[in-house]
This record gives structure tokens, sequence and C-alpha cells, in this order.
């Protein structure tokens, strides 16, 4: 089984590109809705929550488990990854993050080396793009942007509004001014506005859908790591965990993914053993 | 010790005022910031967060918790009680919220009963307002407002903002055609844009402080209760606890407080035991 974990609904976006491409997998989503967002939280808070996470997911049977949320993706994916690669027991078990697959498709697509992020403030503020942009070309140019209200107005559907856009347009000023030819999407609420920043942005500036992206990642990782492919089950079961309150799940979830959700369960992954 | 729960900092503006009226006595503050805000969350999802909250502030030596956060007063602070009353060795513990005082005062100043009501989707959901006023005065005529984007508005400092103005005259509109003559800001965060509840509202339209209230209210039942009263330690002791990062707390909450805050101490308060 595929585990998909999020701080809430965000993920969702990653998940529905997923099904689209490689829907012959089982899938189990877990947001993490009773202490969303992690967007303004500490690195010790978001860490002991994505730990959870992912605990629970692999002892409900995942064998690779993507994080979706780009917060805990940014600040804790590596600690995580190393702490189950420490493990000898658990080389079966691998997780993957969204920060790596869209800062490779950047750097591949930039013409003028001048590329924006966009995100809540935790990830912004890890520097995880940057990094991993730098790693790939030291002469790409780094411009990041944390929106702190994107989250709320588009949970809240007044990302539309005149008022939810005008706040959009503000916090892309500087990017605009700052001649950028690429805008990453650093946050799995973004993809809902993806058509607003292309117009805001303008043509000459390429943002590429997230979810398009790390799904055609994680594609490619299954080909190349036929020892994991071969472990995954393929009924084509879908499952969905949330931390609080299931009805609620559903409501946002079927306006999300565009479909009647099935299989929502709530859970506490406050209390998993390793 | 007096206790002050509340879901992240927005309690502060009601410590403030406690400070103000009440500077003698022992204050312990603790704001649940790594599950903050509690305003979208279930109902379940509230009462365990703040179940865990009012046991940590017993734990540490509280005699009177005020649950300052509307959330939690109008969803489980009935339920808090009847546990506490049910128990017979705690008889010494007392919990107190800001519903009630804030609905006696409204009760008392309107003028043509039509009181009107701000504050999260879950507060307005509970109608703890509506039963509250309404036993206090069944032709008491209540209009709620749920306002989901004001608290990310104020914690961002975007709510003096054009936009954040915006976004508040449209929340207000429905009010004011509804010929509110009293307004109740039923979220500790939204006495920050108290100049502008006001001004759109217009002069006829009266908003009570909600710090000013519970701090009036506070002092008469400490007048009233002498047996609570003489337990209270008076050394004008002050505590910040928190669930997230303390430096970040001491960042906004010196900015609500408008001082320097001393004593700021992260705590996990999963763990108590009753």
């Amino acid at each position: 089984m595929i585990g998909v974990f999020d701080s809430g609904y965000g993920g969702l976006t990653i998940l529905k590109e997923f099904l689209r491409e490689l829907p012959e997998y089982d899938y189990m989503y877990l947001g993490d809705n009773a202490r969303a967002p992690y967007g303004n939280r500490s690195h010790e808070a978001v860490k002991s929550f994505a730990e959870e996470g992912i605990q629970y997911l692999f002892s409900k049977g995942c064998i690779l488990i993507i994080i979706a949320c780009n917060t805990a993706s940014s600040q804790v994916l590596r600690e995580l990854q190393e702490e189950y690669l420490r493990t000898p027991k658990v080389t079966d078990r691998k997780i993957l993050g969204v920060i790596k697959p869209l800062a490779e498709k950047s750097a591949k697509i930039t013409t003028k080396k001048r590329i924006g992020v966009v995100g809540t403030r935790a990830t912004v503020q890890a520097k995880s793009y940057d990094h991993e942009l730098q790693s790939l070309d030291p002469t790409i140019q780094v411009y990041s942007q944390d929106c702190p209200l994107l989250v709320p107005l588009v949970e809240e559907g007044w990302s539309h509004k005149p008022e939810g856009r005008m706040i959009l347009k503000k916090y892309l000023r500087p990017l605009k001014s700052a001649n950028v030819d690429t805008l990453i999407l650093g946050c799995t609420h973004y993809p809902f506005l993806i058509k607003d920043f292309r117009q805001i942005m303008g043509k000459s500036v390429n943002i590429p859908h997230p979810g398009e992206v790390v799904s055609a990642s994680l594609k490619d990782y299954l080909q190349r790591h036929p020892e994991i492919e071969q472990l995954l089950s393929k009924k084509e079961g879908r499952h969905f965990l949330t931390t609080d309150d299931p009805v609620r799940f559903k409501e946002v979830g079927d306006r999300f993914m565009k479909t009647d959700l099935k299989n929502i369960q709530k859970v506490d992954i406050t209390k998993t053993t390793k």
C-alpha cells in the first residue's frame, strides 16, 4: 500500500494525480486535521506530529509513504528518512517528499535561472527549496515569499473573491519585481489557485502543477525500484483516515477530489508504537 | 493561582484586563499553540484538548481556571464543569468561561433586544450565546455570523490593511442589515479590531470589550465566593506556558500584551493524569 501523509486536506491534490496516473495501487491517505495547519508551528511540533503520522501509516501496512505536506517535507523529511535508514529492519519501507521532485522539475525548465517559491512561513523559513535548487545548480537565484493567509482563504472558499485575489496579488508583487521565470507552488493548497497564479504572474512564467510533478516522479521512482514496487498491493483500494471529524473530512474532501469519498475513518495516531 | 486557558494567544486579551483589575493574584496562562486554532475542529477534538489543558493547570496548583477561548467555552465548558462537580474531591476547584458574562452584560445593555454575535465557526454553530441570551430573556433576538478569516488576519497583522477591512465589512453586512443594537465579540482575537468593529457598525451599536466584561465578572465572582478567593495565592506571580515554541510565543505575546513577557515555558499537556 502507498501512504500519503498530510497535515490536512491539501495532500488530496497530490493523491488525485496519483489516482489518475497510477490507479492500480492501494492508497491510504492520512490527514492530521485535528492539528492542522502545520505552517506556523515549531520544528519540534512538526517533527513529532509527522513522525506519529508516518509510524501510523507503516503500522497499517504502508510500504512507501509520500509526505505531501510541504511544511513537513521541508522541515523533517531528511531526519525521518535517516531515522528509518538507521534501523536495519525497515529497509523495505521508504519515505519520499515533495520538495525534491518540484525542485528538479523547476531547475530543468527555468530559462533565466530565476526561480520563485511561495509557501507557508515554516516552508519558506526552512529554505529547503533554496538548498535543493542550489545543490542542483548553484547559479540559480531563488526568491521566496511566504503567504500565510492563502491556506485559510482556500479552505474558506474566499480565494476567488476580490479580497482573496487582492491578497494574492500583494503576495506576488515582490516575485514579479524579481522577474522570476519559474514559480514553485510550495504548498499543497495552492494548486487550487493555479489559474490565478498564472494570470497574475503572466504567460512568461512557468508554474508546474505540483500534483503532476510529484506523480510523474513517483512513477519514475517505482520503475527504478522494482524491489519496492513488487511489495505494493494492487487492488485499487482507497482508504481515507483523519484525526478529526470524518463528516467534515468528507465534505471538504469531496470538494477537493471532485468525487464521492468512501472509507473515511477517524483515527488516533498518538499511540502507535514503533 | 488563577489559570487562564486558551487555544493560543487570544486569551492574553482577557488576561491583560485581569492583570489591570486584579493584579494581586498569581496567574498561570496556558496557550495550546501546538494545536491552535480550535475554531474549525470537531466537538470531540476541542473537548479532549481543553480537558488536557484544564487537567494540566489544576495539576500545577491552579484553584480557579478561566477558559478564555470562546470555542472551548461554548463547546465543552458545561461538560467539563459537570465532570469536575461530580468528583467530590475537587469542590475547591472551579472552571469559568467567557460566554455567560458576555451574554449577561449584553442582555443588560441591549435597547432594542436585537443582539449580534460574531465568532469562529465552532462557536457560532454551538449556539451557546443564543441559548444563554434566550435563557436570560426569551424576547431577545440573536443574529450570528461566523468570521473564520478574522483570526488569521489578526495573527498575520493584515486586519488593518484594506483587504482585511474589506473582509470584515463583508462579514458585518448581514448584522448591519439585521439592525442589531449590541454586538458580542465572541472570539478573543476580535478585541484587536474593536475600533474597526465600532466604526463599521456605527455609533448606535454597543460593542462591549470582552476583556473588561470578563474581568469585572471575575472580580464579582471572587467577592461572592470568599471560600475560593481565600485559597488563591497573592504574590503577583505570572507564568506563561505554551505547547509550542516559547520564542514565537514571546514574540506574539509581547505584541498582544504590550509588555516584555517573562517566565515562558514549553510544556507537554498530553500526559497529565487526573
